[in-house]
């Protein structure tokens, strides 16, 4: 199946997206602000919003941009950062996330945002929306700034799973590829799999197996594949999708973002130095701020949920207003593209490639 | 054996360093003029330099104050960055990186220095100057800018092994414990063991596994476990050592470095932006070049092979003439203190806590 015979886009007018107001750090109000931000910006989106309505209400109430735009669904139980996964599976009914999740498997809405504990997100929609067909592990795609032109790359897994096999990174490649081709202008992403260094001989066996996997799909599932990428390619030109397992692809993340915010502090330390080099800032002011729209993390805001049937995006747990609007706008481009149904045309379409492995020329490996 | 009890520290006065002339990016003339620099700050340091003295005698004789503090050891081969360690194992005999091994395997200098191939550099150092008693597999440490007070975190392992067990892990966490008392005024580190969060049902099996067995020679090694640590974590302020495997590590460095010169080059974009920011940025330089100093690569240069019977520093492939210079200081640090001896003393002492392991009492495994 190839991209054309994918199903159009939704007609904008129709979106609803499910919010989960609770489980963020910063609490409802910086949730409702959020969704206040995406509704003056988009006049066609609704929302569902998911906890205590006593609490909710009066919130929704202060924003008149909210109007008639948002349903509640009472929800009076809260998912912690600390709430162990397999507990929220088992008694986590009557939380707001569980009730976020709930209404993209009712079809009522066309996608869901939580802030809250990234586990525990992961289980319920795992066994309430169920994996694709096909697809052993899901797994969350985020978006990093890089030096390519769109200005980001996509990279997963990021932390759905700490282990990934070689055809869990082969299934990790087309749903990366799938997302890049929907989230941005990119027709045939360029795929790398990261790696220690970028010589075919580097390496665990288990990614050297995953090389020829992924190579022999390339022109079938239009993509080109750059081959091994290393650490320093996360924020480079070389490729436009970062495949890699989720513990590997979780602490790089950290390590960026903890790396990041240290030289954001620095910067600041160094022009609160003296009077001399506060009075410098101003002047600077314009040329931080170009820095800062760049690298904000909150720009790039959401982690999305990949080979599940339905779109979950997972808001930053310290996110703001700012960057709970950010993740709103994701779910909602995705729905707004089809994402979900395309995504599992795409699955479906490399079962079936992996599925006539055996039957293929066994020439081909070494073409590449 | 505790720290009382390790070897006394060795007069400056006797200290060699021997330095592969070769192999970096920028040629033999940035290590000359390296070695120029530390020879000017250091009266107490000589060196052993190898390569092709033909071309090597030219550059040290333009730079006075290297007059008879340099030997030269005639090496005609160079290893690339594209050679295969095992390929140089069998064949680099004549290289200046195996000559530069050798002077520290023959005990003429107290420690190496090469901006070489690293895979070529460890196969090398291994078979020349073997491992400790006990190590299973050497690791290579290196300093990360951090919120510690003393400014950087040790790392461990960043890629002399894609693989560690729980074992390995351990024997990481005391000879990282070892370097950091010996470089740093640090006397009983924190040890932190990199995982995808800090709560202990996190992470692969190994790693459980490694929490129990670190945590248990915590007090015996004379360090602080601080438990499971995250990738923020490396350049934060929670842990002074972080210990993980060779691909985890190697792959949230290059990240971590990936993102800094992205920020570097984003910021230097926004200074350059129009001709009033960069009036605003002529202003702002004391401040930009307070950050600079702070997130220098260059300043912690080198990254140490623990678990030889020798110290090999192996500085950034395309380090320059102030790269150079901070890895031949930190190879005369490690020298001054006697590293070596006290690292092989360290090692020893952990081989006998894990042999006595299975006496051990097994109630303590609870207590963590």
């Amino acid at each position: 199946m190839t991209a054309q015979s994918e199903p159009s886009t939704v007609p904008a007018s129709r979106i609803t997206i499910s919010v989960d107001a609770m489980g963020g750090d910063a609490g409802p109000t910086a949730v409702v602000a959020g969704i206040a931000i995406s509704a003056a910006k988009n006049p066609d989106i609704r929302f569902i919003l998911h906890g205590p309505s006593d609490r909710l209400k009066p919130l929704v109430a202060k924003k008149r941009i909210l109007a008639d735009r948002v349903e509640f669904h009472d929800a009076s139980e809260v998912v912690s950062m600390e709430d162990k996964p397999s507990q929220v599976m088992r008694n986590g009914k009557n939380t707001s996330m569980w009730s976020a999740v709930e209404s993209v498997k009712n079809g009522e809405a066309a996608g869901a945002v939580s802030c809250g504990n990234t586990g525990a997100l992961m289980a319920i929609s795992m066994i309430r929306l169920r994996k694709l067909p096909g697809v052993n592990r899901p797994a969350i795609a985020i978006l990093w700034p890089s030096r390519n032109p769109q200005g980001f790359n996509v990279m997963l897994d990021v932390g759905a799973d700490v282990r990934a096999d070689a055809k869990d990174l082969l299934q990790y490649a087309l749903m990366g590829t799938s997302y890049t081709r929907n989230s941005m202008d990119i027709p045939r992403p360029r795929v790398g799999l990261l790696n220690v260094g970028t010589e075919e001989h580097k390496g665990h066996a288990e990614l050297k197996e995953a090389y020829t996997l992924i190579a022999d799909h390339a022109d079938r599932g239009n993509f080109e594949f750059v081959g091994f990428v290393e650490g320093s390619d996360i924020p480079g030109s070389t490729a436009d999708v970062i495949v890699t397992d989720g513990f590997t692809g979780n602490v790089a993340i950290k390590t960026g973002e903890g790396t990041a915010s240290l030289i954001r502090e620095t910067l600041r330390e160094s022009f609160m130095y003296s009077i001399l080099s506060r009075l410098a800032a101003l002047f600077a002011l314009p040329s931080l701020n170009r820095l800062s729209k760049k690298i904000d993390p909150r720009r790039v805001n959401g982690g999305v949920f990949l080979g599940l049937n339905g779109t979950i995006v997972k808001s930053h747990g310290g996110a703001d207003a700012t960057g709970v609007s950010a993740a709103v706008k994701l779910a909602f481009l995705l729905a707004q593209q089809g994402f979900a149904e395309k995504l599992a045309a795409r699955v479906a379409s490399s079962v079936e490639l992996t599925q006539s492995e055996p039957d293929r020329d066994p020439t081909r490996a070494t073409e590449h």
